[in-house]
């Protein structure tokens, strides 16, 4: 699966992900309406509000990026009624070509992540027959577990050609209290990174391995380091845009080959016509606004790669 | 919600949770049949047998127990149809008058953890109305991001008066790879479980916090520690039965007023029918075999706490 992300980075010649994690507060109010007059303020009509208007972004902007990450966070909050929607984002996302990177941030003991592997990246067997419960093509994974806790998403990995990012180092402000802590002279991240790099050897594509790392872009100096730690590894690094990362803070994150690393916007993109700069488009064109702030990321990281 | 927790155990004097963790090969072939003789080998299928097995053990163990804690990933892992099992045993459980802990294991930066928090026990707002998408009673989560990480899911707690259970020494055999790195001379684990301390000061009931903690049965020299650590912190406690654990290993989970921990049993309870020793139940009587699995497990740990 990795090798199709990178094929598709090189196609698109974007090392973006859009990051599908909608808020009530984000979409139009002509989308609200639409989906309140058919199903009322209920949560299958706030689910079908959310559906326009993924639709809306991803029809508008699917041509220009290898990658979306939907947040299954944003969708569970509505019960099931929003799962559906996810899982229907998720098939419409393949439909039109991209990569869809569920982030789940799932992690359990053994046999239960086992379980999530299998309900996200594997197939379950009812009698004699196999079925996908959400299939996606890479997932996100919490390593608080360990080996155990891992591995099991490492094995569906393998038997059905998908992928994982490992938590390593996470954008959000306070993530220094757990995974900076200084073990052996060593951050806890760096140690994480070591282990990430080490369970990818076992899952390689033909140049980087199918399990991969979140590394936060507020993070720069760590970026640097873990990206020597894990060479063969593929960076997933959210915190950018909205969170306060900028193209020249990622620089880092990426190899010698112009590889190496994908850059997540979530908000910067999907809300992008409630910022001054793209205001001009309107409610109604928000889609169009999610186009050209994806045309001035792209512009930003190529100019921050030097390309 | 930690005092309806803490009464209820009183009530029944047994501080045992019975995880809810449903896997097909648990599930006796009458039920299989029946369900898929109305649904076929379908996700709707399995997830109809789940039901039925689940209905059957609660109806004939809800009168010994305070609580239950049904496994997420084990019905995420038949998608949609899954999790509307899920659901509906959350609600079966609570019309049963037990307290829910869901094991869901979720964590993420800010935004992110407060929809989860919001989907799981809280209520989200569409439009004017507010809705509950799980409502769980006490949800498990995961530490790893550091404080902003956590504070949404105890801000919730707080506006709602439910729970959460932070994972601190995690019962799987390779959980001391990260969780027992030496920081300032100490495990991780230890600073995590007085992170978990101060944290739960801000979200007290009257003797104990709504900020639990997850500590291994198969790890009591560590629970041992951490009960000084955190003694004002609810411990639920994994890894009993089928993990290894046993009565004499809980001993110090407890405090001295007998209160303090609520020890998991999941496959020993609920697939006890496939065990020697209940064997004599038979598939017809899978739940007749579960309640004298719970009758046996409280009879061990009031054994091992001198009762």
């Amino acid at each position: 699966m990795i090798d199709q992300l990178v094929e598709k980075i090189k196609k698109t010649g974007a090392p973006i992900v859009v990051g599908l994690d909608p808020m009530l507060k984000y979409v139009p109010e002509h989308l609200k309406k639409k989906a309140y007059d058919e199903y009322g303020e209920t949560l299958k009509g706030a689910a079908e509000a959310i559906w326009l208007f993924n639709k809306g972004i991803i029809d508008n902007i699917c041509d220009l990026i290898p990658a979306v990450k939907p947040q299954i966070a944003m969708y569970e909050q509505f019960g099931i009624e929003g799962l559906v929607v996810f899982k229907k984002t998720v098939d419409y996302c393949k439909e039109k070509g991209l990569v869809v990177i569920g982030d789940i941030k799932r992690g359990d003991i053994g046999s239960t992540s086992e379980a999530y592997a299998i309900g996200h990246i594997g197939k379950v067997q009812v009698g004699s027959k196999l079925y996908s419960g959400f299939d996606e093509d890479f997932i996100t994974v919490n390593p608080y577990f360990g080996s155990d806790g891992v591995t099991p998403f490492i094995k569906v990995c393998k038997e059905e050609n998908k992928g994982i990012f490992l938590l390593v180092k996470t954008s959000n402000p306070s993530s220094g209290e757990i995974q900076d802590r200084v073990i052996d002279k060593r951050p806890l991240y760096e140690h994480v990174g070591e282990m990430v790099a080490k369970w990818g050897e076992d899952c390689m594509g033909s140049s980087y391995s199918n399990v991969g790392a979140v590394v936060g872009a507020t993070y720069p100096e760590q970026g640097k380091i873990l990206r020597k730690l894990m060479p063969k590894t593929f960076i997933l690094v959210p915190g950018y845009g909205a969170q306060g990362g900028k193209g020249a803070d990622l620089v880092h994150f990426f190899n010698e080959d112009g590889l190496g690393a994908i850059v997540n916007s979530s908000r910067g993109i999907i809300a992008a016509y409630q910022q001054e700069q793209y205001a001009k488009f309107g409610a109604e064109h928000f889609a169009e606004a999610s186009r050209e702030a994806v045309l001035a990321m792209k512009e930003d990281i190529a100019g921050a790669l030097g390309r």
